[in-house]
């Protein structure tokens, strides 16, 4: 069966990264057909808007998306997508990568975000002259779906923690509601947990960040926290993710645009073709995805590598190596 | 000129740092006198009510006032003495204390954490079952505060960085606000800032805290980096911090009741005298402020040393060492 791949490179270096990404799909799987759509500032110099009607509807009737990284439109584009695709999970495997500097590199950590509400509503108000209100919103059913997800995922990957943070100490109906909606989910599972908060636990990822796994949180809270797992292990540079919904998918490497070597043909691919390898993984080409994340890290421990890691390589040279790993 | 300090030891260790920090105020400025009042679990237990009107008359009366722990009831009984004495600034030095096993020890922070309003608004809602809502409430009068409060407090105490966390792309219109606050006192001040995504300065905080001086937050990101900035310097236990209001301030320590070792006496009472050390500066006595800092400081870099920093000295042990300090 062939599968139909969306491919939004975006801007700056995400023209670079996506384009060796998607040859290492090509590579490691004949069976996807890509289809090419446009998104962030360059398109909306040219057509006046960041994400064009014609790219949202390239990305509904795809099978999955890649998306590269948008400069100053980031929010205009990225979050629309992720809601274009029906996501709910945000997906984001922290860990230490081969070659990486790390300050912890015992981390392995999965964050699953809630990816539909929370003070991402985009409801917000001018009441008076110089008040503004942002409405946070909490809902039983996406509270539910992201605990289910985020239990599913630590049992399919052997996860044995599952933490759950929350600031329902303040934030008393909203985040108690969130709170209820996890522990029934656990109790009709049988699965474990500890919920924790927020500041709390942001003190400990520093400190302890080994002695946790699946992270399940609040779509601010997973915002800020993964980013933080991210200082822990050299930085956005090498994570993927991936925007899960019922019956369509976005992944996307973490990192943004880096408009300080855009152009010059240097970026570190490995966070994208990651992200590949998440998307593979999704559409059931379970080997292929096993392949491509392999080879990926052969290529991060043996060389080459490109200038962010020490090296001198081009991103083209890393494709080529990436590439010449697979089987 | 007697001040007066009013006294709200709490819950758990609360109840041994405080008496410990007290002794310490009284043999560094003979010009307080102490008024006793009770809050939290214990209270809670006893009374029906974690603040009593009172405990809030009493703080509400006072020049100023030490507070400790509480434990179960900690939200419900800061949160109310934060606005009791009118506190709009949360002070929060960050920094590597002599004695400490800090990950990053060059650490020299001071988060500026707006104290009012942001998702500790406490208005919450439920819009139909299973839906809840809370209002963030971002002001023009807060913002300023804040913004004023930090580039005084950096001009005041030689930071030559000021970076404000935000997250702006999300929040359009409550934290643009609050950055167009920020830059309208920039202007007026001739004073130089950076401003950054909260998500993004969780990670350079993580790989680069020396880089930074002080940062002026919204509350509930204040809250979470400077928790995240505490494990870098090894944990809550040794960070002091003020609640500063126009007419009335309240210090605390950031760390908590510790039930693992409440009751055994062998709690350090360093953070809850390094908050003593900011209400003396609060309070004008700026010698004796400095006096303390000093010998808390000399103390947990000779000796004696509670259990926490490896030692088996007891709070009165390190009460003794730190008026027997003092000149
Ligand atoms: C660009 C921004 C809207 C986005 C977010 O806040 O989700 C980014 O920080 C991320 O984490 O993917
Ligand atoms: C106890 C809680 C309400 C409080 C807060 O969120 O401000 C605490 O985390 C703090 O940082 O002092």
């Amino acid at each position: 069966m062939t599968h139909e791949v969306a491919v939004v490179p975006g801007d700056g270096i995400g023209r670079e990264v996506v384009p060796a990404a998607v040859d290492v799909l090509d590579a490691a799987d004949a069976s996807i057909e890509f289809v090419h759509a446009e998104a962030g500032d360059a398109t909306k110099a040219e057509r006046g808007e960041a994400l064009p009607e014609e790219t949202r509807k390239t990305v509904a009737d795809a099978d999955a998306t890649l998306f590269g990284a948008a400069g100053e439109t980031a929010a205009d584009v990225i979050l629309p997508l992720r809601s274009v695709v029906g996501s709910y999970a945000n997906v984001r495997p922290v860990r230490a990568y081969p070659g990486t500097d790390a300050l912890a590199p015992e981390t392995d950590l999965v964050f699953i975000r809630e990816n539909t509400e929370g003070v991402y509503s985009g409801i917000e108000s001018e009441i008076t002259a110089g008040v503004r209100t942002l409405t946070r919103v909490v809902t039983d059913e996406a509270s539910e779906a992201i605990a289910d997800f985020g239990f599913a995922y630590a049992e399919r990957n052997g996860y044995d923690r599952v933490t759950v943070a929350h600031k329902a100490n303040v934030m008393t109906a909203t985040d108690g509601l969130f709170l209820d909606a996890v522990e029934r989910v656990s109790q009709r599972r049988g699965a474990a947990y500890d919920a924790e908060l927020m500041d709390a636990l942001a003190m400990e990822l520093v400190m302890n960040s080994e002695a946790y796994g699946v992270v399940v949180c609040p779509n601010l809270a997973g915002d800020v926290l993964s980013d933080l797992a991210a200082g822990l292990v050299g930085g956005l540079g090498m994570l993927p993710s991936a925007n899960i919904g019922d019956e369509n998918a976005l992944f996307e490497p973490v990192h943004g645009t880096a408009p300080d070597i855009a152009g010059d043909g240097v970026a570190n691919p490995a966070a994208t073709m990651l992200s590949a390898a998440l998307l593979l993984e999704y559409l059931g080409h379970h080997a292929e995805a096993n392949q491509v994340r392999e080879a990926v890290e052969g290529v991060l421990a043996d060389g080459p590598r490109t200038p962010d890691l020490g090296g001198t390589a081009s991103t083209g040279q890393i494709r080529d190596a990436v590439v010449g790993r697979l089987p």
